[in-house]
């Protein structure tokens, strides 16, 4: 039996997890595992210039809105270093320009924008100081975020860990996983935070999670790399494993909570909390808070956006998969009905029903600490 | 409005089908199209050798239980041709190998055996007659068999027609369509029935079907050719659209329904009724009754292939898609259980729950008219 509750905390007996998705060298050389290569290459990047951060984040050679943000936060900083401009007046103009190029090369995730905002508030907040001091200021900021984002995922991990034990199955859809932010992942995490703590026989399923297939490339490489006991399955093979009794749990990700718990996420989610429902297995959300989005009332309120046909169609671009005068119906996310999850497991706990309540209460809380 | 009810039948405004799985020609050539390469290329095989049959089975270029069983036929018939022997008594053992020969294409299809053993039957009955005479009601059998098959299929159509509305949109899984038997298919037939008399706004959407991807390849191919408007979508995008309320009735087709009305059909069938169920909407299996076997007790007590790792992790066997450590699971079908299914769509009626009983009835009823 390995540790668990409160004597789990601090109480990492072995590191499993052998990669990180982003750090920083000492050198100030940027080092990004290359995800359009996996599974079938693990090739670290490294990046000194903006313009390649900005192409690795729009090829998705790093990806995950998490990991998005602690690139881009190292990004401004690097960016800082190509200004040789003397006085703050000069350098802001021309970080604000880099800034809004990194913020080019993916709009839409959440995490970008919030990353690059924050590295331009602080050089702000010490425009009077030497632009050398503020560099290191910056430098010390994206680290910040950084670590700040390993500690939450952490966290995440111990909650889900505690509803862990060897001998359990667990089932998981897409990546939310270390790959998809520095470090533990989100979904993940519980899993990795028990082996850190000595668990030794929990069985994970990957969804293959279509169309992309970030289940079985990612989800799998990270949890194979990290020693643990795992089968990818296809999508449409969830209700089997089930019903054949080697589901225990359902951890996943998420995109965005909405005030009443329901949880956009990777499509596919809600097909497999209501299979879950029927075998009644629990169903556990797993996101940090920042994820919850008090200003969206319902998952009716959430925009889901619809990708291009060819992500369907054609495997990997190299061959036609469906007659070209099919349609298509390619949504990347899918809502999940509050009613369908068992608890939405936090930075600061686990959630659970009626939401509405428990959302409201966390987030206030949150605010307070503040 | 299109026909529906009585009145439909033998009412074929239009056909829609414009190519025919499996047929001899005037000429004994046996014609097969090539569904290896559909949706990418539509190509007739031209057959006259049981070598070249056998190959054609083996490969999968004509696939589906009945439509094998079809080919079989005919390559029996074919195979008769090539035997130069006068008399029966030396005809009847070489003939006897060939039909073996045959049978070792794809082992474990039931109507493979099924249609040698009555070809081989028919041959025995009519050992007396010369042989040139018998090679010609073994020709007139298995275009019987073949024209049977239609008959049932037709049959299955028109009971699923009547469940159909303009309007309404049908949900399908893996392939149960004019490619898997010689017209009409089972899953498929009622939508093949309903625009054949008239219906002009039904809209079908196909579940890609991993890892083989039958929906996205075969049943899209015969929808589209068939002027139906046709989506393709993953199969773990099947909750999203009926949420949505895209999805009036959800048709499959069946490789085994046991006496208490669980049904095996593809891997990825369970899990879509247990999600129709959650959003009410009806789940229809249509099979011929030659599929159900009432010596299976229970979907407990039916055997499930499991079938190669590769099928899920090198789509296409070109490109690997999840890391090597990764274990699989990838059982072909699944079973669903008996209080999900709506109702049996069979040749003789659509069969209502407590299936035990209906099953009963309708199998004694087929005993009695033999």
């Amino acid at each position: 039996m390995f540790l668990r509750g409160e004597k789990m905390k601090n109480a990492v007996k072995k590191e499993v997890l052998k990669f990180e998705t982003v750090f920083l060298r000492d050198d100030d050389v940027l080092v990004i595992i290359d995800q359009t290569l996996l599974p079938n290459e693990e090739k670290n990047l490294e990046l000194t210039e903006q313009k390649d951060i900005w192409d690795a984040i729009y090829k998705l050679q790093v990806r995950g809105a998490p990991a998005i943000g602690v690139a881009a936060a190292f990004a401004a900083y690097l960016a800082s270093k190509e200004i040789t401009e003397e006085d703050f007046n000069s350098f802001y103009p021309e970080f604000k320009k880099k800034l809004d190029y990194i913020n080019s090369s993916r709009p839409t995730a959440v995490n970008l924008s919030w990353a690059l905002e924050r590295m331009e508030k602080c050089a702000l907040v010490n425009k009077d100081k030497p632009l050398d001091e503020i560099r290191a200021i910056l430098r010390k900021e994206a680290i910040e975020i950084r670590e700040e984002d390993i500690a939450v995922c952490r966290k995440i991990g111990e909650y889900g860990a505690e509803l862990l034990s060897d001998g359990m199955g667990i089932l998981t859809h897409c990546n939310a996983g270390a790959l998809a932010t520095v470090k533990y992942g989100t979904a993940l995490a519980g899993i990795y935070v028990s082996m850190e703590n000595g668990a030794t026989d929990i069985r994970v399923y990957c969804d293959e999670t279509r169309p992309l297939l970030q289940g079985a490339r990612l989800s799998a490489f990270e949890l194979v790399s990290a020693g643990a006991d795992t089968t990818v399955i296809c999508d449409n093979m969830a209700s089997s494993i089930m019903k054949k009794g080697l589901i225990d749990i359902i951890f996943v990700g998420c995109d965005r909570v909405a005030a009443n718990g329901d949880a956009a996420n990777k499509i596919g989610t809600s097909g497999l909390a209501i299979i879950a429902r029927h075998y009644g297995l629990p169903f556990y959300v797993c996101c940090p808070t920042s994820t919850i989005d008090i200003e969206t009332k319902t998952g009716d309120d959430i925009h889901i956006e619809q990708r291009k046909p060819e992500e369907v169609t054609e495997m990997w671009y190299e061959r036609r998969m469906a007659p070209k005068e099919a349609k298509v119906y390619n949504p990347a996310f899918d809502v999940t009905d509050n009613s369908l999850i068992t608890g939405i497991i936090t930075e600061f706990g686990i959630l659970r029903p009626p939401y509405d309540e428990a959302i409201k209460r966390i987030m206030d809380e949150k605010n307070d600490r503040r």
